[in-house]
């Protein structure tokens, strides 16, 4: 058994996915959920993947040795400030948050010297949400970064990476700044742009709107899935990743716009050399295994 | 049987696949590939998807009732003048290109008046290209789009559309124009973005380059797929949507820019809105069964 007792704050889609992981695996004495919404707690019961659901901070965090918060990261500094002062010494306190600058800035300063603070981001989910959502294999074979503070206790760190390689995951170890940067070109920026096109494509007129959703196999579908992802969720990471996102998004803009200026000119050569370009990436990631 | 003679012309994802229907469901007495190269027709042999294969345009569409345009819609005018002194009168001559009216500006002036024009679009296609990419069921379920210009002889029409409900496709009717106009948002657009996003992750040095792969699986891979298609077919798309691709683009970077001034501002109200708007689109494709 690797903890006594653990403290999920926030019962969705990753939450419960990792209170089935805690749970097959026999990794916690205890495992006690908090969340604001009782429908949520009512359904984290019901489904038999925590001992008991509370909307109480002191009850869910009080004798844990691990406490996992996973909630929008917008929510982080009111969860810190309302549980620093029942945190047991010696607790580990980690994350499951997209951003991890704004989440060492938000929680850190609440935390007692006596706590560790080992902020982790899984790679992994789907557009669903809530408690009914997760699943155990939700991790099996994805990465999860984790971004200790230098002069974090190694012990600690020892104790979230068994975590989730019982999760199933590979783990990365990265400086916070760097994961930002890295997550801004491979999640942010994707996921903003599927918002865009397909909210575009909410504003044009009914009957063309019809048509849109009928002939959506042929590349629209796959923007969809993604725009379909946790609305609050995603407010909040780009809220928090603002600068890494602006920067991201200035290029690819500046992109787009060479692009649209050699359709424009039918400058059909520039067209069919970045899209061969663009291929081989795409092979490198099979090549990853991480198609 | 529904036709005597059928030409393929190009026998590469989608001309390979539609072979492997016509000869599943027997729906030709005989069927011949034209393509330019010795490879493609080669692979057809061996595949045995095909009576014969010729790079010889009079043995090809010689004495067809059928011919089926199926190479990236850039080379249509050339294949049209030079198949037209071969073709029977009474001929069938269609096509799967992802635009139609530049098709029909192409094509149609070279056609004698004795031959039918039907012009087509299968919403359907993967990634993949070449002879050995195709599958017989790759149009099942899918919608194949067709835009005969009024007047356009019912039987004519009748047999197209019987091929492609052997298929196990729906059909639909519409004008040329509109066609092109609602491709360009469903299928042409998306396509740009996808190129645009993972060009500017290739342009990033080669460190951050290796992690955009190893991550993912967090939203990038979506687009890496929808990048991988064939670079020639996308460029002769763009380069004959030009009007219609620049409209679309134009609302697209209005709504984006919107997206990015709120990030900068931290509106996070605006962001939630429209992510909240975007979910229920999704929710109308899983509807219409085309997820």
């Amino acid at each position: 058994m690797l903890f006594d007792k653990v403290a999920i704050l926030g019962i969705g889609h990753i939450g419960s996915s990792l209170a089935r992981v805690i749970r097959r695996d026999g990794l916690a004495g205890r495992l006690v959920a908090f969340d604001a919404s009782g429908a949520h707690r009512d359904k984290a019961i019901e489904l038999g993947i925590v001992d008991a659901a509370t909307g109480d901070m002191g009850e869910a965090v009080g004798g844990a040795d691990l406490v996992i918060l996973a909630t929008p990261v917008g929510s982080f500094a009111d969860l810190a400030a309302a549980m620093a002062p029942h945190l047991a010494a010696g607790a580990i306190v980690t994350d499951v948050g997209s951003v991890k600058m704004a989440v060492i800035r938000d929680v850190g300063p609440y935390l007692p010297a006596s706590v560790h603070f080992v902020p982790g981001h899984p790679i992994a989910g789907t557009e669903f949400s809530g408690p009914t959502s997760g699943f155990a294999e939700l991790f099996q074979g994805r990465w999860c970064i984790l971004t200790p503070p230098s002069g974090t206790d190694p012990e600690a760190v020892a104790k979230v990476v068994r975590l989730w390689e019982s999760a199933g995951s590979m783990i990365e170890m990265m400086d916070a700044g760097h994961h930002d940067r890295v997550l801004a070109i491979t999640s942010h920026l994707p996921h903003l742009i599927a918002y865009t096109i397909v909210g575009t494509a909410t504003d044009l007129e009914t009957s063309l709107q019809q048509e849109v959703v009928k002939f959506s196999a042929s590349g629209f579908r796959d923007f969809t899935r993604i725009a379909a992802s946790d609305p609050v969720m995603w407010r909040d990471i780009f809220l928090n990743n603002r600068e890494a996102v602006l920067d991201v998004l200035q290029r690819f803009t500046e992109d787009l716009t060479a692009l649209q200026r050699a359709i424009r000119w039918g400058e059909g050569e520039k067209l069919q050399e970045l899209f061969t370009r663009t291929r081989a990436i795409r092979r490198s990631i099979i090549d990853a295994r991480q198609a």
